[in-house]
């Protein structure tokens, strides 16, 4: 008999040898319907594998990453299934589950996959999976792995073989399809009811373009129609609010392969959007009692060699610029810290005039391989809304209070209502490799957790994620399609105040060192941007959209009418346009609608006798006629609905 | 007989062979008295050298830099004479005008020249000017010339006369000294009625670190007691607003070697006022039509091997930065325009749309030895309030008449009353040296000439020292003590447009080349600030100035009242601050007079009980006690007037 503990803490006896599936059957027979796979001990294991030993187990169903990663990864081996079925002799490489599904880079010879192939692979894959084969694991030697591999001349297992440690090698089988695995995978090929692949793509031999150019077929899989139907809609609505595509066609911002790659451009309509947002966040922050500064975005070697960061990160960083004599050494600047560490050093400071809380819109500079890059999420220069709180241990429960305040008002102001959020906390069992005292880490976790509850926030906690400067909080939000982002960030750093040998005089009037923490609540510009257009598909809140309000004059006639109200909402700081294009109002109404402005003001003959607007809201049609004093104050009182009220 | 051409374009006949001196003479003895100096044919000349040929000449007095330069030159002499005679077998290296006086870097062996030693050397030269001795010209030969100077052990003279040109060496004699020089000198040491050695200071020979520190002396002189007098009380008065000093004071910003030299740090109140600056001018450029742009600080080599700034500035630029992998070379950004020249081409553009104006406070990165460093106003990041005008030839004029207007604003609000501007355009004779077509040259000076006449503005016309992309205009401004600062600049560019491949269609359905004017008012927010701070002593403009008010409790016991109306005060985006110490009223008043903030209020039992406040305003003293609303109203009226009248 073996000891088996739950996730609840209670643990029953079960004889040596039962299996994940087993243990869920013990429990109901839906269960054992549902679950996907099991952790056992901290690994997750195919259901089907014998537990000989006393063991702490995890059952896993669908909504657990871990099932999904069993299931996809199953799924990877059902389409080399079918391959191996449609193109006799194709070779395999490697075929993994990711975030979203699964791919397998295979060569298939002379023969080449074309997109019109997909739905015949899926068939066939459809067909496999209703035969539900049983996937089976066996170990085997190396040397017989690499003799099985290579009598097939599968020669991009047998280079993997080669490198694989013997005694650990391991093969999953289904029907007539044998992969070298280390697993885990499902019981069962018939969980799969559901199939998509996706699209095919060219993809370098271990991603070394001077090896072979293999095929990537890229698929997704799912255990009801339903589900797969649900999520080829999500991906045709995530196509339409792909932020690159919506950042073009909205002018907000611009790459060139000649300023570089990564690096992006503002355009007008995204510069004035973008400032917007840090003018609403530095608000706040001076309510806050912020101050801002301004730094250069280089700073010497010796500034990161001291920070710690030049040992960490030089070597795959830009490299360091030269000056033509005097024989210096800058960096790009990767993060604002060490620069706002020197503005603390100043002066001499007092425990009275802590907390100061330094805050800069600080771009920074960090090498990214060039195929890792992705419109604003993924860059080589951005911009934090960084800052840096220098307080004394006993404040940082309240620092984190109120910074917390400023994200919610971010989140709520941006419409962002769905977030999550994760504690980081040190490995209690491994205490050493944190810097800083036991006691200001035990009394920061505490803070964080604390100031966690009192706000009502429900975070994940996270034992041993914390880094090794100090524990953290950050938030993740999901888009209105249901997509997780990683945005705002809390962090306590013990670290650079002890590199910076920083200091306040305390009350004792000894020295002391100040807990720094850094936070960002949009985490950078341009990512927060880029999130913002997928969550909104582009249409901004009012308050922050390039163009609130266009007039379309219903013939050339009413032209100097509207720009003239123009011109006076204007001066309130409305943000309006005129189309004065020589068109049909239809097909004026129509283009202004794909431009996502809000508000569109017609006019025509008995508007301009009236001083008078007649006024459709974006998606909610006509909303009537009105005089164009009382049009300016409903939107203004929109706005200020909508923003000020976090500033009052 | 000659002809001699005066300054006015008339002509007169005199005998071969006349100086400067008897041409002054034969206009009037109060001349011939004042004359420091002639240029013959494009020469500067001394008044005593026999003019052979026909010449164009123009006699310089003292108000011509030519003038003093002589002056100066001849007192560097009249030092180095004094210092012969005081310290026997000093060694002289070399001793040049400069722009304020002169200095001589001289060898004085065992001795050592220190401060105290100053006042001997001025007596000792006033007395040798007093002698009235002729300062006197004469040509020796190179073998004549390394024989006489190296009898005398000479050994930094004989150096220079190694690299010299046989033929070309001339010595200037007065009294018991001589000098290898070029000259021109004055005609006698008497017209020195003033002196001061102002300091006394360490230089290397050739400026090179591995070669002999020599003593470097510098004075001043001048032909008038008086003269002198003022520059001391100039001198004194610009030493107290040094911004270094100032800036330091009022945190206003910071260098920190760690971060690097020449690389300056906004404190936060330093940050508020140039945000302040920036917004004033961010607004006035919004009414202008300018579309705000951000862009990053590096840009790929290609970049600048197109706009050709790599091939003439690469080598003595920041070297570039190299990617770990990839191979890329990007350059940190020296100016803003290659960026902006990749957003113009974002999208086709039409005659239309233009101008198109893209603003940036554009961040740039020079390099400059760290010796030339000072301050804000040399420094190696600076940041630009940089604007690109993209229009077509004909909307030149107006363009610059706009900017004109935008830098009329600026220096109103900023109470610079004293400006001068420069216009300058091709060198005729030269027209191949210059890039884009004749016509759009003429039109384009035409257009500048024309703009200022329009706005009054006197310009000086420089022909010859327009850059070889186009014409330009700068704004020079006079300070508070009279010293002149190079700020703002308009400047038309043919060479990027041209570059770059920028076009526009035109009306003609044809593309075409638009024109690019480039213009910063500012010229920089680190200069600017540093001239400000100079300007005003720190005592900035009340809409401007970090803290506007402080509040002042008499007693601890008012603090809560204090703290109360700061608050009100604040929401109502007054920048308030309490002094809350316990310190003495007078004590607290006389601390916050050097802060420069221009209102203190004063409050007590009895402004407590009534919601009062007692008004000091800062150089004007007690204002009287008023209600805190009306103070509110009077602060708030009052930077209204100052700014707001520029954006209505």
């Amino acid at each position: 008999m073996i000891k088996v503990t739950f996730p609840d803490g209670s643990v029953r006896e079960f004889a040596k040898g039962i299996t994940g599936l087993q243990l869920a059957e013990s429990i109901s027979s839906r269960l054992a319907q549902e679950v996907l796979a099991i952790t056992v001990n901290d690994e997750i294991w195919d259901l089907t594998r014998p537990i000989e030993t006393d063991a702490a187990i995890k059952l896993h169903k669908w909504d657990d990453e871990e099932a999904k990663h069993a299931f996809w990864h199953s799924s990877a081996h059902l389409m080399a299934e079918a391959l191996q079925e449609l193109y006799p002799g194709i070779k395999f490489g490697i075929g993994p589950a990711i975030e979203n599904g699964f791919y397998y880079d295979v060569d298939p010879g002379e023969v080449s996959i074309k997109e019109g192939d997909l739905p015949v692979i899926e068939a066939k894959m459809l067909e496999l999976a209703q035969r539900k084969e049983a996937i089976v694991r066996s170990d085997i030697s190396k040397a017989d792995a690499l003799k099985r591999f290579g009598d097939i001349g599968e020669v991009y297992k047998t280079e993997m073989i080669e490198a694989l440690e013997d005694g650990k090698i391991t093969l999953y089988t289904q029907g007539n399809f044998t992969d070298l695995c280390r697993g885990p995978h499902l019981p069962n090929t018939g969980d799969i009811k559901a199939i998509k692949v996706l699209s095919v793509a060219g993809a370098y031999w271990r991603g070394d373009e001077k090896r072979k150019m293999l095929t990537r077929l890229y698929g997704i899989t799912f255990p009801k129609k339903k589900m797969l139907d649900e999520y080829l809609v999500l991906l045709e609505e995530a196509k339409k609010r792909d932020h690159r595509k919506i950042g073009k066609e909205l002018e907000l911002f611009m790459f060139s392969e000649m300023v570089g790659k990564g690096l992006p451009m503002w355009l007008p309509r995204g510069t004035a959007l973008r400032l917007r947002l840090e003018d609403f966040l530095k608000k706040i922050q001076r309510r806050f009692d912020y101050q801002q500064v301004m730094t250069p975005h280089i700073g010497n070697k010796q500034l990161y060699v001291t920070s710690g960061h030049y040992a960490k990160y030089g070597k795959d960083s830009f490299q360091p610029i030269h000056t033509p004599e005097e024989g210096e050494e800058y960096l790009l600047k990767p993060m604002n810290c060490p620069h706002h560490c020197e503005i603390y050093k100043f002066k001499p400071r007092s425990y009275k005039e802590l907390p100061v809380r330094l805050a800069e819109f600080g771009t920074v500079y960090r090498y990214e391989q060039s195929g890792e890059l992705h419109g604003l999420t993924r860059v080589r220069s951005f911009t934090q809304d960084d800052a840096h709180i220098f307080c004394r241990p006993d404040q940082v429960k309240d620092e984190f209070l109120k910074v917390m305040d400023i994200i919610f008002i971010i989140f709520n102001a941006l419409e962002f209502e769905n977030f999550e959020a994760q504690i980081s906390l040190r490995d209690p069992n491994n205490r050493e490799k944190y810097i800083g005292s036991d006691e200001n880490w035990e009394k920061a976790e505490q803070s964080i957790i604390e100031a966690c509850a009192e706000k009502g926030l429900k975070a994940r906690v996270e034992t041993g994620e914390a880094a090794f400067y100090g524990p953290k909080l950050d938030f993740m939000v999901r888009d209105a399609i249901g997509r997780k982002w990683q945005l705002g960030t809390i962090q306590v750093d013990y670290n650079l105040p002890e590199r910076f040998e920083l200091e306040y005089t305390g009350e004792d009037n000894q020295k002391h060192r100040p807990v720094m923490i850094h936070r960002a609540p949009f985490g950078s510009m341009e990512r927060f941007v880029a999130v913002l257009i997928e969550h909104t598909a582009g249409k901004f809140p009012l308050w922050l959209t390039p163009d609130q309000v266009v007039i379309l004059p219903i013939s050339e006639k009413f032209n100097d009418y509207a720009f003239q109200i123009a011109k006076e909402m204007n001066a309130q700081d409305i943000r309006v346009q005129v189309d004065d294009r020589n068109e049909k109002i239809g097909r004026k109404i129509r283009d202004n609608e794909l431009k996502r402005i809000p508000y569109m003001l017609i006019v025509g003959e008995k508007e301009a006798e009236n001083g008078e607007v007649s006024v459709r809201r974006q998606g909610e049609g006509d909303k009537g006629t009105m005089k164009v004093a009382d049009f300016s104050k409903l939107i203004l009182d929109e706005v200020d609905s909508l923003v000020n009220q976090y500033n009052k």
